[in-house]
Formats: C-alpha cells, sequence, structure tokens
C-alpha cells in the first residue's frame, strides 16, 4: 500500500517524505521535506492533503519544527509560532490543528517525546480507519441487503488521504474484498480533480470496478437508481454532525434523501470537532481562481473573468443517515443531539 | 449581438455560417458548412450547440440537405435519409428534431419555401425569447422582491445557444437592464466548459457582475444563501414538467427546495415535448469518455480508467418552482396536471 506521508529517521537530515500527489497519477514522485515553511507550502498547494493525512502532518510538523530548531537555534517563541504556523496552514480540516496540538503537549519533554506521539497518531489513525471501514461495511450490508452494492464517491478518502488504508475509500475496499461491491461511480471532483488522478488510481491498483464522472453527474446517477449508497470522508465534524468535507458533497446527500438511500460519512473520530456546535461556524476555505479557471496551464475563460472557489461544503447532519468512526456508527438524522462527543 | 447560426445567400454557394464554440473564448472562428456531414459533425461536436440554436439548425438543416441534394443529384429517398440525419444527430434535445421535422413539412413545395420556414423558426426563437425574458424577470420580482437579485445558473444559455437574446441569460440580461441584477453565480459546467467559456464571456460582454464556480459548489452557494434564484434553460421539457437539462442541474433544483428559494426554467415553447408524458421516458445521451479524462488533451486519469459521461440530467417537476416560456409562466410545482400542452 502506498504511504503518503512517512518521518525518515536519519540523524541531523531527519526529514518528511511526503508522496507529491499534484504529480499523480503521472508520476510517483516524493518530497522530502526539511523545513517547516516547505512542509507548510506542500499543505497548502495540496501535495499532501486528505483530513486523516493532515492530522499526521501536524503531529510530524511539530517533530519537523524542533528538529529545525534545533539545527537553527530557535527560540522556544520561534519555535511555538512555527508549530502554530504548521496548525493553521489550512483552515477547514481540523485534524491539522488537532494533529499539531497533540503533538505540541509534549514539546516541554523533547524532540523523542513529540515524535513518540506523532508516531502514534499515524498508528492510530490507521487502526482507526480499518476498524471504521469494517463498521461501515457492516451497515451498508445491513441497511441495503447481502449483496453486491453498487457506490458513488467524492474526492479521494484512500490511502493517499490517510495514513494508511483509507475512510470513505475503507469501506469500499473493505466490502470489496468481501465480494460485496460491484461498481464504484467516482466524482471527478473539480477543481482538482482528486476523483479522477487519485482515487480512481488507487481504485485501479487495488482492481475496483469504476466509473469516473464529473461533479454534476452525482445527483442523478442516484436519482437515476444507479447505485445503492453514497459515501464519503471529512474534513470537520461538529457535534451535532453537520460535515464539512470537499465542495461538491452536498449534492450527493440532497439526491440520496430523495432517492431514500443511505448517505454514509466516514472518518477517524480525530475529525470530530465537539467543540463546535454546528456546521454554520466553520469556515470555509476559499483558494484561488486559477485552480477553477485554468487547464494543464491553459486557461479556460475570457480575461477579465474571476472565479468563486470554496474548497469544502457543509453537509447538515438532518441528511446524513450514518456517521462511521471508529467508535461506532451514529445514525446523524434520527440520533438524538448533540451527536458528540461519544463515548469510546 | 453575436450569432451563433445563420443562413448565408450565395446561390449555389449558400450555406450555413456556425460560429464554432468550442474554441470560445480564445478565438472566434466561424464554420462555412455546406454538407449535411458537416453540420452533424458540427452539431456532435458541440461546436454549434443550446436547444433552441438546434431547433434552428434543425430548420436550416433541412434547407441544407434539399441545396445539396439539388447540387449533388440526390434521390428523394437520399434527401429524406439526409433530413433524418440531420433530425437525430442528438437524442435528448427535442428541439433539434422538432426543427427539421417543421422545415421537412413544406419539402413538397421546394427549397424556398423550406428556407423560409426556417428563417421563420429563427425570428420565432429571438422573439420568444424575448417575450419569455420579460415574464420570467416580472414573475422573479414579483417572488422575491423588487431589488437587485443574486443569481446561479447553469450552462450556457445566451446568444451562443439560441438563434438570439437567449433564454435562461435571456432573464438575467433584461434583470440587468432594469437594474435588478446584482451578481450572477456561474456554473464552469463539466465536462465542456460552457459556464467558463461561454457564459462569463457573454456576461463580460453584457458587462454583468459574475464570478465563476465549479458545478459542485452550486448546492453550498444556494444552501449558504448567497443567492435568491436558480434559474437554467432546458433541452426537453416533457408534459408532466419534467425538464431535461445539462447534466448537473437537478443539483440546483434540490438544494433550491431546501432552501425554499426559486428554481426556474426557461425556454420557448419549442421545446416542450407534449407527445412525452414524463422525464423517464427522455432517453439521456452519454458521450466519450474523454470529455471527461482529458484536459487540453492532457489524460488526468490513469491508463485504463474509464468515464460515465450522461449528457443531461432530468429534474422532477415537483422541485421546479417555474417554467417560463413565451406562452407565460407556469407554477410547475403546484399547477394541476398535465402542465403541457398549453394554449398559444
Amino acid at each position: 500500500m502506498v504511504r503518503a506521508i512517512e518521518w525518515i529517521d536519519a540523524g541531523t537530515e531527519s526529514h518528511i517524505r511526503l508522496l507529491d500527489q499534484t504529480l499523480l497519477p503521472g508520476s510517483e514522485t516524493y518530497l522530502e521535506v526539511s523545513t517547516v515553511d516547505s512542509l507548510i507550502d506542500a499543505i497548502q498547494r495540496l501535495a499532501v492533503r486528505g483530513a486523516p493525512a493532515l492530522g499526521t502532518s501536524g503531529g510530524y510538523g511539530v517533530a519537523l519544527a524542533l528538529h529545525e530548531g534545533a539545527r537553527k537555534g530557535w527560540t522556544a517563541d520561534e519555535v511555538k509560532q512555527n508549530i502554530d504556523a504548521v496548525a493553521n496552514a489550512r483552515p477547514t480540516a481540523v485534524n491539522l490543528a488537532w494533529g499539531a496540538r497533540r503533538a505540541e503537549t509534549f514539546v516541554a519533554e523533547g524532540f523523542e517525546r513529540v515524535l513518540e506521539e506523532a508516531h502514534a497518531i499515524g498508528l492510530e489513525d490507521e487502526r482507526a480507519n480499518r476498524e471504521l471501514s469494517k463498521l461501515g461495511a457492516d451497515w451498508l450490508l445491513a441497511q441495503i441487503g447481502d449483496r453486491p452494492l453498487r457506490a458513488v464517491t467524492h474526492c479521494n478518502t484512500g490511502a493517499l488521504a490517510t495514513t494508511a488504508w483509507g475512510t470513505a475509500y475503507g469501506i469500499l475496499h473493505e466490502l470489496h474484498l468481501r465480494g460485496r461491491l460491484e461498481m464504484v461511480y467516482v466524482d471527478e471532483t473539480r477543481p482538482l480533480l482528486q476523483g479522477t488522478r487519485l482515487t480512481s488510481w488507487e481504485l485501479k491498483n487495488d482492481g475496483i470496478p469504476h466509473l469516473v464522472e464529473v461533479d454534476g453527474a452525482a445527483a442523478s446517477t442516484i436519482l437515476r437508481g444507479l447505485v445503492d449508497f453514497a459515501v464519503i470522508g471529512a474534513d470537520r465534524i461538529t457535534a451535532n454532525g453537520d460535515t464539512a468535507n470537499k465542495v461538491g458533497s452536498v449534492a450527493l446527500a440532497l439526491a440520496c434523501a430523495r432517492k431514500g438511500i443511505p448517505f454514509v460519512v466516514a472518518a477517524p473520530y480525530s475529525t470530530v470537532d465537539e467543540a463546535t456546535t454546528t456546521g454554520d461556524d466553520i469556515e470555509i476555505e476559499e483558494r484561488s481562481d486559477a485552480e477553477v479557471l485554468e487547464f494543464a496551464g491553459v486557461r479556460a475563460a475570457a480575461e477579465g473573468v474571476r472565479a468563486f472557489n470554496p474548497a469544502f461544503d457543509v453537509t447538515p447532519h438532518d441528511l446524513i443517515s450514518a456517521i462511521v468512526t471508529e467508535r461506532g456508527v451514529v445514525e446523524a438524522s434520527t440520533a438524538p443531539q448533540p451527536l458528540f462527543p461519544q463515548a469510546s
């Protein structure tokens, strides 16, 4: 299985290795990241992306800040500023700040302890993903019937988006291994085409039948009865179950509600932001015009035309059939409020 | 105002002139189309597109078949086969066949009579578009309030999609001329980017403020309260009001229904297919994988990956607040069934 993010132990040369996802599927190129600034750059241009992978990036980012600080003689304040910069590199995904703050707790105990915590974040993420994938597959087969299912998914939630295994993708993979997955419709996921470039690459590598569709096709694929359920990941889940995920997700939820089929959100519990009450309180990251208006460096719009480029949308909890974490399945549209915190 | 389609009168050199919309906005190139085969090619690769413009293309296509047949000594059967080929060049848009069949009625009366009828189709289309634009603007201002409105639209429905003036775009243009249009959110409209390439080009030329967004953003733009209404065109409207339009349209309708704001369909009455009872009976055109998987000739997906590429979706009538034609406004979600035929 591909590793999107790894800590490379090499004494004074220790650093983070990232698979540069902006170059997939054309090229498997790894970035050797040895400064906080270059990590933040990689995060902001989405060389590394996906909520759980950002959690691990946050953890390793703190280790990197200590390592770079030791090399360069930073003050404690400078180390702290660099940790904050990692935590705030992208505003919507809660995992990045969560991972950074968790590792930061151990700064007083030194670099080795911080690194140990960052490794633990990654290991827990993989374990959580494998567990939630089983729980999600069980729930879907119980809801829909124990037969090969047809799914639609949005963006990328596989090994590339996580430390390992995947979230929504992990459920699809689990169903496939059980012989219960017939077809996956993959939204291309504009503007950056994570579906076309990343999810279809992972599905192909795992031998899972799939078709890529434009994002605008998802609602009608659902309404026409071509799929049995939709499953997505999450960048932030608030206490009431409202879920921020890649822009375009809520259209699938609206269509599933109309069609009466399950709409499932899958994420490690680290994506749950217990401190935020509802989705109205989530800041939505807006990205550059060029992502929307240019293709492979070629401008598609007339000169002077501007874009509106929100990276995420919020799906209200009443449109979500189930939120699946390693702690269990919460039937969000019907369970008593608040849904979270949930005991582990 | 730009003319997407015109008949050029030049004796034996008479032909159809089409603005090649696949090259916009980079280049304003006109195609001089003097054979039925090249007209069909232009229709199928969307050099000319948009339901009303296809109606006029159907009419002129019959004139072209007679003209080419006269030059090449075709039998009546060969002329008929060529007319059928034009009428059937794209399966979902009802206007193409409607325009061809209307002009075909006069084949026995000769080329000049057929050409006259084709011209009439175009003139009526422009008149219908101007009339429905006024009716649609009146209805929206009465519903929402007499103030500058914010809109979202999908695909291209302007002068490029029609003989002249536009349908959904015509309503926006009318509101703009009345000082009642604040902002238009334009869906880019994958896979062929009619929104980015064509609608924003027209809006820019008409001085109308707008922002281009990815199709996946439309639902959240609506749910976040950034717009007051959505308006789209139509490729076919069945007797019960179900509406086939560019894939992605139904997501806007679902979001508007949830948000409680108007979702408006605008089309000349020639788009109404009185003979088809519901949207379930509409054939949905599927187009090539390459439209989805390639950008500017660069493949975005891994090798071997396939696409699902439906060109249209169907919005059920109960999600449509109003269907606006030159014959009036039908409040589709509440009016008695069937909605059509409607007296002129």
